[in-house]
């Protein structure tokens, strides 16, 4: 281990309640993406994210405008003659904190309990931005970095970063670079660093079944007329089989067969059901589900799933005696390789728009298509990134898909000209990502920290493009 | 027609504007009874209702207290010596008034357009209480009534009149009558007086489908882990086929078939199916559905219905990627001879905690039973009210059935000793009870109170049991 690398970890370590401090701070903002911009804590969190990326020494920061987006932050230090550049991806959006009364303490105050600290987008991904930052610094305060860094910290990612396209268009040439890193992925395990190699798609899809133009009085007019909920629960209840397998017409003739060497692959990684039920906080007596024939991984990486993100017809409290006039839903539909969200987005909305029993009027409409990823790992950007994950957790990495979407990478990879993309983070099983009481864990902070340490060292002699 | 009743026919048309005048101001008080006691807006309408009692001459006004429920509101008048007595029932209580962008006024206060006044409340049922204040008033303005009369005002009805029994079981002595008469009904079309002869039953089930103890990401989890509102509508759909018709076994083995005598009248009663779905406000292309060989008033009238009134799992504002962990609905079957509530409330809820797939967990509670009423009209009550609504109304009246539920009436009309009921009102098709601008056509209420006027008269010859 080099010098400087030992000086740098030594500092970082010294340094780790300051970047705990400040990690709270940001997590104290509400930047929560799902409200429109302009959204002044969006720019609070821009504003806070762009503070700390000055405080370390980051050169030309910046909030990169692209318009009607939330703000996305740059920063950059280009001092490593010669050496490769790296671009850093976290984002500083989080999702809605979620109902109030299940966070057992408040969502915008990070409280730390056993070892996690608590809060919406502590996890995903302020701590993403924090381990760059705190590595950054501990290189900088020796004199500089042994790469050339560029960061970008997306301000709306958890809605699709919608804007990506605008903003690579505009920034293209500014974020040339050799390797890029994502700090925004998931530990198989915690304290087990894993590599992400493929994520999942997303096509989400509103649709609304109406059938009167005014709620009905149900005993002055319940049969004759049909009930438009329960026309809505007929339509989607046809979308996947008994399993759970996706069941409208076409849409999965495209999907990639797993080869013999995937599934060896995956059926080596560690796998336990009770802990995997009891991670996900299923219930007693509910199956896993899922087409017969695949694994838990199998499913959740490589194969598509869909979901009723939202179904709304009338509310429980004050429910009166009524037909319901119209109900709506949001349906999601996690795309694997080779399939094609356009196209997945198409036959879905023409598959709900014709399938309505009772002549029921439905308008689907395509909220938003992000494409899959998906790599083969392997090469020295892969090889340096196994290192620096042993070097600073202590353990072997593994390679993992996700079964999540990351909208930046696969346009940004396209866009770079395919340099290797190295996707590691900090989200565990138990992590509650995007549902109440959201927490990171704190040992693996400090190891994804270290582990960033040994990362810029590896990937500075990275062979250059 | 006798002096007194000319007399009073002119005091009411002479009055009438006062007596809108005490209806608007009754309706002005949101008396939601969904709210639970103790309720300060139901006190304050239960007051005025009996002030307005007390205003006219009405005797022993007082409210009925039953513990734990929304005021009943009595009043009587007793010095029709050897005549007959009158139960005259009616509610004081409302709907919830829906979403407050619907209504083109402001749903407490009553507004008149195109000779309709629109209001919650108006129709269903401070009309009802409104027409026997008008009628009773312009006889006791002249010294008398020709028949008894003690006034039911519930302040309960539109959630189940859910103290009925204990209410029955206190003041069953002071009630008894030799003809009950309801005002809450409803009319086959504008202008065409109509007395009821069958309500429909209604039980009313809550069910709730939970698969996870928090919500999940639906990118990481989805796939594996089953969906729990994937899960409510499979379960949700299956209860109704394609065309409607309940599909829980054993559900509809007592339905009393239709006798050709029945179905003979039935068709014989005006029917225009555009003018069916113009008042429904079935979109274009929406069918009317239901078993099929049943016409629309069977289908309302004699057969059961299953309407989900109430569906929320997550809202569409906000919504994030999840797999949400359960997902609630109320579920509502209208029940018919020879149904037994209970029954149905047993075998739907049995049915719905067997039926989920996945192993979900399915809570079903049974909210409430009402049961159905039936009766054969024919005898010297009925004949009296088909000459009194001929007076007031200027055309023959019809019978007909209604799909929905009073539950006043089954258990009174029993405990009464099987009295003659009957069941009068003022609902046309398009009056929108129980859900946004809800109206009442103010033609039709001059003529209902010409028509209690000339109903008194007549009943006042009714043979005495």
């Amino acid at each position: 281990m080099s010098a400087k690398v030992t000086k740098a970890l030594a500092h970082a370590a010294q340094n780790l309640g300051a970047t705990l401090d400040a990690l709270r701070e940001l997590a104290k903002i509400p930047s929560v993406s799902a409200e429109p911009p302009p959204n002044a804590e969006l720019a609070r969190s821009a504003a806070e994210v762009a503070a700390w990326m000055k405080r370390i020494g980051l050169e030309r920061v910046e909030v990169l405008e692209v318009p009607g987006a939330h703000p996305y932050v740059y920063g950059e230090w280009l001092h490593a003659q010669g050496a490769p550049t790296l671009l850093l991806y976290a984002h500083h959006d989080v999702q809605p904190p979620g109902r109030p009364t299940h966070w057992k303490t408040p969502a915008f105050e990070p409280t730390e309990r056993d070892g996690r600290l608590y809060g919406r987008g502590v996890v995903d991904d302020k701590a993403g931005a924090a381990i760059h930052f705190a590595a950054i610094d501990a290189y900088l305060q020796q004199g500089g970095l042994p790469v050339n860094v560029k960061l970008v910290i997306d301000g709306e990612e958890e809605i699709g970063s919608e804007h990506l396209g605008e903003f690579l268009a505009t920034y293209r040439e500014r974020l040339s670079a050799d390797c890029i890193v994502l700090t925004d992925t998931a530990n198989l395990a915690a304290g087990l660093p894993s590599v992400t190699y493929a994520l999942r798609g997303i096509v989400i899809v509103d649709v609304e079944v109406a059938g009167l133009d005014h709620p009905l009085h149900s005993g002055m007019w319940g049969g004759p007329i049909p009930d438009p909920v329960m026309a809505m629960c007929k339509l989607l209840a046809g979308l996947v089989d008994e399993h759970g397998k996706l069941a409208i017409p076409g849409i999965c003739d495209r999907v990639r067969p797993l080869t013999p060497s995937d599934r060896e692959r995956l059926a080596r990684l560690p796998y336990e059901e009770a802990a995997f039920r009891k991670d996900a906080g299923l219930l007693d007596g509910v199956a896993i589900a899922g087409e017969p024939g695949f694994n838990t991984y199998e499913l959740n990486w490589h194969r598509p799933s869909l979901t009723i993100s939202a179904l709304e017809a009338a509310p429980m409290k004050g429910a009166s005696n009524q037909i319901v006039n119209s109900a709506r839903a949001r349906i999601g539909v996690r795309t694997v390789p080779d399939m094609d969200g356009r196209e997945v987005a198409a036959l879905l909305s023409r598959h709900l728009e014709t399938s309505a029993p009772w002549g029921m009027r439905v308008t689907a409409k395509v909220h938003s298509v992000g494409g899959w990823w998906s790599t083969t790992p392997g090469g020295p950007a892969f090889e340096a990134c196994e290192r620096a994950l042993k070097s600073g957790f202590g353990v072997d990495s593994v390679y993992i898909g996700c079964g999540g979407s990351i909208p930046f990478v696969e346009p940004f990879a396209r866009v770079l000209g395919g340099v290797p993309a190295l996707l590691v983070g900090l989200e565990d099983p138990i992590c509650n990502a995007h549902s109440e009481n959201e927490s990171l864990l704190l040992s693996d902070f400090d190891k994804a920290i270290k582990s960033a340490i040994h990362l810029y060292d590896e990937l500075s002699r990275l062979p250059r493009g």
